[in-house]
């Protein structure tokens, strides 16, 4: 029984440090683009439209970074496809 | 016993960390994108509503950076689905 | 029994920091470009069209960089085709 | 058994760490060129062809990195020659 | 049987990391070749020919860089001269 939990141990260690780590990043770019975009704004108020729409695009490509992150996290609690090679 | 005990030290240990790391770096991004737009609004306090707006975007997906690790971890406590393989 | 255990929980931590690292960097670089593209629409809003078409080249390439590492992370997870020789 | 246990472990774990080191360069260099153009841009919109011109170039070099490493963890993976002294 | 395996598992993650590491620098050197180059076109436009012809000669030149450690990985794998002195 011991390498079964072994496994199990591994798994769930990974699962959370794996979302926690890959969020670092992605949030230092979120915040790096949007204190940008607030500066720009402040600056030329009338180009607020090009300045968000911009922005959100970036927002939304960092946010897909996390949500890979995130995926690979939930596959691995819920739908672990080498499970059944653990217990048959 | 002693690895059931292993599983369930590890889970809480992932759990709790995880957390604990991954709000680092929206806590960052969210304060450095807020001081930011204080700061233009400061400076031209007549674009408050579009630096607002923006602010209010980025802080969203900011926040939802953290949600992504905190829905990891109360799964890991509450809905852990590999729990039922330890304990059969 | 111990060395397939093995095998899986080097599996498991593999692909999951294998994702966790691979969006670093990309979220760094979408983060700068992002953060210059957001600059320059500010000093030069009339250049919106320009800078934002080469903006999104960039993202869409760095975007392309997290993808090759989500790809890797979820063959190994589903169509790990080392499986075949653990489990004969 | 053991030693071929330990062989598919050195390569998953190889091929999983391979590619998510060998894309943080690309993505630095990348963001790095991009923002460097998007400045430009903002600087001279009518430089916006010679500058494109040149970042798409660099670009796709940079791009061509991230895939020699890919290819390296995809063959490790599927098409690894070492298997059959391994496995004979 | 176990020194074989072990010069195997050697070899797998000497060509996977040899290729992770070794387009490192050719990938900051390309980064920081291009920006210089989109750097001087935005200043000077009209130079847009002799810049992008003497870029082209480095990014070509660094790129050979990372080619002769993708040769090196592949003749690990696939043409290894050492393995005949192994499996005798």
């Amino acid at each position: 029984m011991q390498g079964e939990i072994l496994f199990l141990c591994v798994t769930v260690f990974t699962a959370g440090f794996a979302i926690a780590i890959g969020v670092i990043f992605p949030a230092l770019g979120q915040g790096k683009a949007c204190s940008k975009a607030l500066e720009g704004i402040a600056r030329q108020p009338e180009a607020t439209g090009p300045i968000s729409r911009t922005l959100f695009v970036g927002l939304a490509l960092l946010e897909s970074l996390a949500i890979y992150v995130l995926v690979v996290s939930l596959i691995l609690l819920f739908a672990n496809p080498l499970l059944k090679y653990v217990f048959k």
